[in-house]
């Protein structure tokens, strides 16, 4: 397994392409999955194109594209996160993290508001582990981290990233945090910790609206402690 | 009524208390509420004590505190919330605006984590508007300052505030905020978005344990327009 790769399912999206640049960007090697491995190609080539210097993008089918990947980031609307789970779950193997970024939203049934979904195990996150094979560890990250803002490559991010799940798996996705410029990882906790940090998003999202903020706003703790 | 006072019941509790602080250190009318006459009148001898600029700050039962008060503030233990508003419900007039900052945390049963519980309402914030008297308006505010930084007069608060309500009402306690430095009020929307305001209230204090800040963690949005 490539200690380097960094796999996105769903990575042809505004967040998942968002994060593919900037991993790429950080010298990771990074592999796009999607459900058709067209728009997989067609992603890694637009990254390539963005970050000449990247040392390697791939884009393939999503069950493809968790193979050998230690860190795999599930970047896929919420409606779409237990039938992804299913595409690749066979392929999926112990010792993996798996990242949940989804968002709960009420979009997901057409109800317009900027509200979360109730959701059986507590959160998005904990649906996924719910779903995940033994031995891979799901750790929650990134819901909050604007589109926008991660694909303007030429400025820093400026957010924090509140990463919550089983310690290890947990230090190891804070780590990647460090590889973007602005973004500062923020021990979250334990899984559950993700019910509040997904309904965070559907408060920012609300903020936008009504700030009328089109690049996104962000969101920073104050007096924490350096690391 | 006058325009100036601000009745804080529960004002004998940390976060109470400090509220007082600031409010009265702002020039404004300050009533401390508490069970117990004794105590109230106490608590308002401290902050005299300690901001002896303030106009006027006086200590009384809660049931008393609320009268000729536009704006009473709830600042006491979430378990507490329902028979307060018991036994000050049949003083308070339409047209007063109730501020709910309770949070209900699980140590209110016992439960050490922290975190929320459920509420049927959704929220502490929609719990009390739900016990108010017709006319009365609930905002919830104030929920994620920290105790130690609001009773630090010396410094700057440095937080956000999330004013989530009724337009008019909460544009009345946005304005509030304004009154102590460093701090900053976000349109937090609708009530109900006062569900996520408490369980980040949660957050925080999980995060004070975890990096051992004693003065408490707050929070800023970043990219909010200067209004």
């Amino acid at each position: 397994m490539s200690n380097e790769t960094i796999a996105i399912l769903g990575g042809t999206g505004d967040q998942g392409l968002g994060l593919a640049l900037r991993f790429a960007r950080a010298g990771r090697r990074v592999v796009i999955g999607s459900r058709k491995v067209e728009r997989a190609v067609e992603a890694a080539e637009q990254v390539r194109k963005q970050v000449p210097e990247a040392p390697a993008v791939e884009g393939r089918e999503n069950a493809d594209a968790v193979v050998d990947a230690p860190i795999v980031i599930l970047s896929v609307p919420f409606e779409h996160v237990a039938g992804t789970l299913k595409a690749v779950r066979e392929r999926l193997v112990a010792g993996q993290i798996l990242v949940s970024m989804g968002v709960p939203l009420a979009t997901a049934i057409g109800d317009g508001a900027v509200r979360t979904l109730g959701v059986w195990q507590g959160s998005c996150a904990e649906l996924t582990a719910s779903l995940a094979p033994r031995g891979v560890e799901v750790v929650s990250a990134f819901q909050n981290v604007s589109a926008h803002r991660l694909q303007a490559l030429a400025e820093p991010v400026e957010c924090d990233v509140l990463v919550s799940g089983a310690k290890d798996a947990r230090a190891k996705v804070m780590a990647l945090c460090d590889l973007v410029p602005g973004l500062r990882a923020i021990d979250g906790g334990p899984l559950a910790n993700a019910r509040i940090v997904e309904s965070i998003t559907a408060l920012l999202i609300g903020l936008n609206v009504r700030y009328q903020v089109a690049e996104g706003i962000g969101i920073r703790f104050t007096g924490v402690p350096e690391s």
